[in-house]
């Protein structure tokens, strides 16, 4: 197996700097695009055969270090008998959103290998196809509830706020309650066969440092704690944690995954280089021209400055109109930038 | 004139801390929401009786220490002949995006007095009216070419930044016209009587920081050089700006505005003491009950420490959910917490 990715999530030393995308398995390829059609995302993580495809169209394109299993952070949620339908382009929504004591009991535990066969089946069925390490990931307690809270797609979250600071037992009982969704998840997708997994806190760069540190950082740490014993990489990743980075590193994760509005040495000065980091091409830049894209990847790289323990990524998800091409030129530009001169035969052909 | 809001520009003692909100004049309030009706923004802003109406409805229920001239940023634009319709709740939409040479061509210079003669009007009349002073305001040159780039509301940006990275030469024609038109607004606006402007750059923070100093800064530095002769205060405002804060003051403005994410002293330091500063509370917290926006408010006035400079503001515009009793409370908690006990008599009543 290829290991690169496992090795620079556990800080040693790399051929080449691994490289893959947040939403790699997705709608900027033509393929996935034909498979998936209009079907809803949630119906379609039921399929393993389905998700085994989209999980390695990526990987037939270019030679990325390490797989993501096609899901969504809703899947357990829905699993256990949330009604939830990701609308195409904007994202969840549920019909009754969970902001009451009472609404806190249609959340069950989760019970993996009844709930949601079909993601488990599909981490078996990839293991056996892959060459590279299979990443499985879950959405964070509070990215979770914030879809939970406000019912539908929202840039300020003022309802996930009001909740967290006007019905703090409320906040508390339904962030434990999620974290235990996120530790159950977890574990039953590395024990299936993940080798890493990613923990999608997306909208936490929405809160002030401080309440992180009160209402989130606690069920963040439960998360990490809870997988801890398996032995497999983790990765914590949000979006605009400029602010966030020192308390999300203390709640846990081998690796930091940063958006690209902070540069990344000074990201993983705040994160403390006994962490790895994750990151952080802007993905918008892949729409530029090549040159473009190529001249601040290459920056990217030229600030992680060869230091054991990055792994290139997009800042956030693929956009739907990338180009498939500038990904795998992408790929390889990484791959040949940071391999030994003459290692192989890509290294020389800059 | 109650000054304390112009001297908090200037960086000199005040009796009390200056309180004003971004937004004021807004959909929080019953009374605005009566005379808006479904009118088209634009549309409402070519009346200046009404936008007189708007502007004064939110000091007559709390004692705020400015006004702002109730407008939209795509007012000079539209007021160019570029056809733009505000949808309600999701903002300005383009029928025909500016992304060309060619489509530079559609904007041509602002002529204030024949062009936008109403806001001029309105400013004239709110002056006769105002006992506070009168702030009048311009979206930077960034955040309308995003609107203008992308023809409708985009989270990501992409096609504006392909645009930056992609095709500089007609990135910087857009930024220098867009700054000019700039100028011409807020100067006009100036001229017929605001007494401070506020540049409202709310999307720069989707920018890395050495794209921002490349492609943003200087055309932000000349409109904040192509008023300053005129000698009023000037607010330099964005959201998500922790990375930008330094370049940012750079660019220019007396007083910085910075959102909630990052801490107000913080802000500060970054922005350097030789600037006043304007924020910081989160929005969303004025749908928390009031303990929680008191507490907040006290902690924001806290970390300004009582230093010369401070305009208390929100983070962002008022949610329209927001209580408008929770705002009138608000700005007297300001004014009660930073006056001299006894000097009158809300002083005592905490």
């Amino acid at each position: 197996m290829r290991d690169r990715f496992l090795r620079a999530c556990r800080r040693q030393p790399v051929d080449r700097t691994p490289v893959w995308f947040m939403r790699q398995a997705g709608r900027y390829l033509p393929e996935y695009r034909e498979i998936r059609g209009d079907r809803d995302i949630l119906e379609t993580c039921r399929h393993p055969e389905v998700v085994v495809e989209l999980s390695l169209q990526p990987l037939r394109r270019m030679p990325l270090d390490a797989a993501i299993v096609f899901s969504d952070i809703m899947v357990p949620l829905e699993a256990i008998g949330i009604p939830i339908r990701v609308a195409s382009g904007t994202g969840p929504v549920l019909e009754e959103p969970i902001r009451s004591e009472a609404d806190l009991r249609r959340l069950r535990p989760l019970v993996p290998e009844e709930d949601e066969p079909y993601l488990l089946e599909a981490i078996r069925l990839l293991r056996a196809e892959l060459q590279v390490p299979l990443i499985g990931f879950a959405g964070a307690p509070f990215t979770l509830a914030s879809y939970l809270v406000e019912g539908g797609p929202s840039r300020d979250l003022a309802r996930t706020k009001a909740l967290l600071h006007g019905e703090p037992t409320i906040w508390a009982r339904l962030m434990e309650v999620l974290a235990d969704l996120c530790v159950t998840h977890l574990r039953a997708q590395i024990e299936a066969g993940a080798q890493a997994v990613q923990v999608f806190d997306s909208w936490v760069g929405t809160l002030e440092p401080e309440d992180y540190e009160r209402a989130v950082l606690p069920y963040a740490r439960t998360v990490f704690q809870g997988v801890a014993d398996l032995g497999v990489p983790s990765i914590h990743f949000g979006v605009g944690t400029g602010e966030l980075l020192r308390p999300m590193a203390r709640a846990g994760g081998d690796v930091i995954g940063v958006d690209w509005r902070v540069p990344l040495d000074a990201a993983w000065e705040r994160v403390g280089t006994d962490r790895g980091i994750q990151g952080n091409l802007d993905p918008a830049i892949c729409l530029a021209p090549w040159e473009v894209v190529r001249a601040k990847a290459l920056r990217v790289l030229g600030r992680a400055g060869g230091r054991p323990g990055h792994v290139f990524n997009l800042g956030h998800g693929v956009l739907p109109e990338t180009p498939p091409d500038t990904l795998a030129r992408l790929v390889d530009l990484v791959h040949t930038a940071t391999g030994e001169p003459g290692e192989d035969a890509a290294a020389g052909a800059r």
